[in-house]
């Protein structure tokens, strides 16, 4: 199995975290983006949006993080962290899309901005960004995990960009329940750091 | 069953397209966002966001159109429309997170500044869309649906903003395979109109 990643990035570190739980081998493929590697024709050719990660695994390739996240956990994970009845899959499925939404297109955008990695306007990410943490705050306040009661690949796929929120100018103070959620995340077995 | 919606909404139209497709009978609740019936309290009870659609099914509950696809197609949709096992599944997954991220953070997001539904940058969103379609019409050059050679959630998540992309003043006449793929879906049996 191959992971393509710079050592930074938040999507990659999803599958970083997911590979490390489940205690699966992998080689790391080292990207440069200052060296304009995820623009190079060879890689475009694996990743169509020229971003990282992209994870191959025989002849399998994925080139986001929500489907590498989903084809790890359902072939390596068992009914653990994504189950395979339809009421559960989707439970989990509905918090996967919630990471793809407010969690990156609000917290992770704003982030984006202040870093100046993209353009676009600051205080309409962090307002959409804010909703998000609460309706997090609201769930997590009563349950000790986004999905099922237990940790799924859904508070995986959205811990990365919610505890970085604050270097996109949100503090997380605010939002207590959620400040707890990311230490329980940050004690299960094989959490690993960013960097 | 139960859906919770208005007729205009493009993510309920997701949902109404599927359930049609997979021949299933459900009851529409019918709201009046200009009557402020997404912010109920009653409402707000039932998704956070304060949003359509909203399905019901026994004791389940999917507040997002990702989730309750995900959930209609593996409970009633057999292997057809989102397969179980792991490569499967994961590509049909791919393409529906691609469905919450250029399609509709930018197709639908210029589409809503351009119809006074939200603000932010248009242009930004703009280009975030069309990037979008320049990986769909890549794909589609090639390949007749999204994932697996065959229709699945995937096709029926991403037709609706990117059929209504127009409204938001992006021109699909740049993308023919994204036109042609269009016309197939609405050639699909069960297709219904929006409104």
């Amino acid at each position: 199995m191959k992971l393509h990643l710079f050592e930074r990035s938040g999507n990659a570190y999803k599958l970083r975290l997911l590979l490390s739980m489940l205690n699966l081998p992998y080689d790391k493929v080292l990207l440069d983006p200052a060296k304009g590697e995820l623009k190079s024709a060879a890689f475009l050719k694996l990743n169509p949006r020229g971003q990282v990660p992209v994870l191959e695994d025989g002849g399998e390739v994925f080139w986001e993080s929500t489907g590498a996240m989903v084809y790890l956990a359902r072939k390596f994970g068992g009914e653990t962290w994504l189950p395979s009845d339809a009421a559960g899959l989707a439970q989990v499925m509905q918090w996967m899309a919630f990471a793809q939404n407010e969690v990156l297109f609000g917290l992770q955008w704003a982030r984006a901005v202040v870093l100046k990695l993209r353009g676009g306007d600051v205080e309409e990410y962090r307002g959409y960004g804010r909703a998000g943490l609460a309706i997090l705050e609201q769930h997590l306040a009563k349950n000790a995990w986004l999905a099922l009661n237990r940790t799924t690949i859904a508070d995986i796929a959205n811990y990365p960009y919610v505890s970085l929120a604050p270097e996109g100018g949100i503090a997380l103070e605010p939002y207590p329940a959620v400040l707890a959620w990311v230490s329980r995340v940050q004690a299960l077995p094989g959490w690993i750091k960013r960097v």
